[in-house]
């Protein structure tokens, strides 16, 4: 158990990922929220941004300002739209604070954000600092991060599926197909028609095919992962119709035709043997976002297709759990030199 | 409209399937219900298999005997477990009787049967006689056919999207990767822990990974409407929690980076500019299952990856609809020369 | 079947119900659109506004404009907002138009509307001609109306199930409790966060309680049907998270507690034995939104329960179909001397 | 925090209630799971029985032995079928073991049981010793009785609404109308058609009109909770497409049509102004299944409708949590003196 409260502030803390955030920075024993910040402010209660955490704090919302934050708090959570975040951090860094930004601003090499973003970024010399949040690769780094990307919901379990394999030779190094299918909380809390109930109530649709901003992150990491040259991918989500669940099908060639299932799942089963989230099937399990649903685990299988000499990777994860706010605090936990698990359930919420 | 009805059997009309065929009949103008076969029929109603098609018929359930069937009716829809219709359609087309069957019993070579359905085939005569029930590609050998093997939920969508784009040569011939995703109803009314609500809901899951019996079919009938040697196919499908759609995502090198999905989609436009159940979107359009629900249509799009030298195309259709029942009684109107839309609607049931 | 197209319009086409009065109208054998009117038509499709019915018709959509409505069809049908038909339905019906209003404005007497819809009445005289369009209690008014006023969807089923056992007196005059239970497309199309799929997914909650404007209109009707004093009514309606589909649960003390289920149930039966949409179950059913959805249907139980001497009636229906647009064209086909079921199922889709 | 972790014992582990429980007591820091007790156990591990519990125990499952349990464990808990309770409980009791029982065994008086449970009660003795968990109007005697009662889930809801207003005379003492609203897992876990996902999505529907067990139930404890003669209740259950929630609307009458929504307000917020798990909401505050789901905590509101003299209060759980598992936990910290909500809950997981 954690031994001091770390304060912490939550920038953005309005939207799905802010509230689940909140709900876990609630009960974790190491951390204290000291600032909560969203669009808006003005004279607005926590209760009023969020029914359900009506009455778990007293805290005062205030306005989305990371110098304020980092004035009261020695850690500060971004969960902000795109393009906010590259300009908030800097004040919040400059002051010393550490920062892990639970948006895309900090995930890839500035030259991507024009072409997948949109955007000139805006702080590179941080962008260049900054460390992808994914414990079980990336551990060591975070440790003593200053700034860490959490990773995307997509890119999570695309990028753990694939990783060992590729490491380890068992696939050809692309080009990796990854099919992603999500519930509906992952597309934020906007009012739009596509996210009405009656509109995708019934209803499995792909979004942005082909330039989801995730396809460069996927390329990007793996080629991290793996110290070689980043793998092509071709990223194509779906919405489904649920709340919670990420899962996503990875496809890749087989670097020889007789690699078995075994083989796959042992190669897995074996880089993340002393991780405490990650859950490697047995050959014949299927993954299931609902089983993963409200804790930090990822589900994980890997089939090898001998008759097509094609890999078939998969994994499940609740998005806003290990996808977002789950998987940030496991970062704060490593960088705090709390248990990796402090605060995070292992279990999911079934059925 | 057709001028005089022809009587029809359903046997198997105890299924999900079964109640969509006998939904969609009893509100045909070509067509009259005089044989309901079941398993175990004795003394049910019909309402009591479909409460919600109580009173819409008087017709007393019978057995599932074939011969019986055929003695009264021209045409029997066969809507049965793997194996049972390949013993049954024997009887009913030996009496004179032509044969839709919904199942998967006469849709492969013999040489298929044991490895993907695990049974000998057998009545190997009637199987070489069958006709793929797939009319927007095999319109002219259905008409006249005594057996029609209506096609799989999700071959249809896989096939209808890949097929022209192969015959025009814009893809290469293979492998293809389908990644399937279907509503509860496509697994049938049996009564599994996979199918109750509380193991569903909230749940994205693969099954039968890689051994799914839709694989050779997709293979074989690619194959088939190409003229030309059946490409490879790996095919990974899915559940979501919805009832009803099926969606396809299939993704295949593209013969040139250069193709835009422009072209591709102008050649899957041209190829079904006549059929009345295929909506080919514009670029940039998303099919929707939910837009489909409840009609015949299938809704299609293409998408060129220049970046990746891929084509993405997929598929929605409603599988008890276009992916059963409808399609089969668009392959009846077809048999009999009566309009092709004739007692289906081409617009779904929106929200 | 109607031997002549008769011309209609409809003005407030772009809401759920305008677009499954459109689906149904288009497949009608007896009306043909001539005019749909949306807020700010300008340059906008169908398709735009419901992306399912693309390619059905070639109609341009145009301004809600009930004069001019009037001056090309025959029949207008109003599908727009409280406040809003009230204001354009003079115009059409002084054009000499028969309108059928889908909203609230011609359903009550005009001193209920400054307390429950909050405007005074702008055309007391017409809505004094109004008749309530519940055809199984008010066909023979329906027939010769110029104006009808379209029942709410939870009074649809609470009035149908109370009336003729108020009638008989077999139940107290009141209070009536009824509490209501629907699916989100009962709410409309606003973007709201009440709307969203994340808010209403695994989400029981009530709402207005208890001044849903539904209230005195269960109350009114009631009065008419009886011929008597309106029953008190307390109507607490809850959304459930589904699309379709409005079940009222409606509690009254019998008027002597050795009355019968099966007494009540051939009450019920009596009354409606020559109605083509109704369905009485028998003791022991119980009724189910699921089998009515996307039919005119209503299903109806009612329970004895003489140990404390109440009566329970429940009835259920589709509230886009026999809850509006379905019952909008059953008036329809009334009031042109069609056949009542002419263009309508009395089948639900299912599953 | 509970300073010895005390062994405890689940009979019935295999349902959704049992596996709640599991869930709830594996990171009870003041229990020890030490038997868990299966119907065929032979064989079997916990992984099979509840997938998503996989590798967090290395219990050996054992059979549904009171006596064996009793001899290892303090406490007991009992998650079994109805009857089944009532035969088990006594070995465990006479063995000295502290007995919670989820089921309805002993939750009524003897004479009850033939009529509403269809089986004449095997062990009136203990009966007559059991005290009804509901921690908010029982702890007392709670805290020292060996044998508990856990409450039913939708008796919670519409007992802790009612019984503040009934003992403070602001409703009459009766009739009272609980129209309840359950999601699916509330049925427990039986294979049958109407647990199946086809046949529950978009599906409202009654169920054991009038007859339900937990009519009795709402009639006796509030008769307890009032110290006065018990209300006449009518009980419908319907079932509602989501998985976990139940929601009750009660109806009764004021005892004065000048009461208030802010005076019912007022009344149930005294009541419950230091229980950690009750919120009562403010006047305008609509309940919400989905803002509890997960956590222990009841949201609860009350209405005055001074048009017609009645109250409606509403109230909000989680089934599995605050209507079994997670009241079975709050007692279970009453009897052992720990903190009320030590290893549970107050805020949901949302969305």
């Amino acid at each position: 158990m954690a031994s001091a409260r770390v304060p912490v502030a939550v920038l953005g803390a309005s939207g799905y990922t802010g509230g689940e955030l909140v709900r876990l920075l609630l009960e974790h024993p190491g951390a204290e929220i000291v600032y909560l910040g969203v669009r808006d402010a003005a004279n607005r209660t926590l209760a009023e941004e969020h029914p359900f955490l009506a009455g778990r704090t007293d805290l005062v919302l205030r306005d989305l300002d990371a110098a304020a934050a980092a004035s009261v708090a020695d850690f500060v959570f971004l969960a902000m739209p795109h393009g906010l975040s590259a300009e908030q951090a800097p004040a919040a860094l400059s002051a010393g604070a550490r920062v892990i930004d639970l948006g895309g601003d900090f995930r890839l090499p500035a030259d991507a954000y024009p072409e997948w973003y949109g955007f000139e970024h805006p702080s590179q010399d941080w962008l260049a600092k900054a460390v992808y949040g994914l414990p079980e690769l990336f551990a060591d780094q975070i440790r003593d991060a200053q700034l860490v990307a959490n990773p995307g919901c997509y890119p999570t379990p695309a990028i753990l599926g694939l990783a060992p394999l590729l490491r380890a030779g068992l696939v050809e190094n692309g080009p990796v197909l990854v099919d992603g299918k999500s519930g509906l909380s992952g597309a934020g809390k906007a009012l739009t028609d596509a996210m009405m109930f009656a509109t995708s109530h019934e209803s499995v649709r792909p979004y942005k095919v082909p330039r989801h901003q995730h396809t460069p992150e996927i390329e990007h990491i793996l080629g991290l992962a793996t110290a070689g040259p980043p793998p092509r991918a071709v990223f194509v989500p779906h919405l489904v119709p649920q709340v919670r669940g990420v899962l996503c099908t990875s496809y890749v060639r087989l670097a020889s035709d007789a690699t078995t299932t075994e083989e796959l799942t042992r190669c897995l089963a074996a880089a993340y043997a002393e991780r405490p989230f990650v859950q490697v099937l047995p050959p014949g399990g299927m993954v299931d976002t609902k089983r993963v649903r409200g804790s930090n685990t990822i589900e994980l299988q890997a089939v090898a297709d001998g008759r097509t000499g094609q890999a078939i990777v998969i994994g499940a994860i609740d998005n806003l759990v290990k996808g977002a706010a789950g998987q940030a605090i496991q970062n704060f936990n490593i960088m705090n030199g709390f248990g990796e698990a402090e605060g995070l359930s292992t279990v999911g919420m079934y059925p």
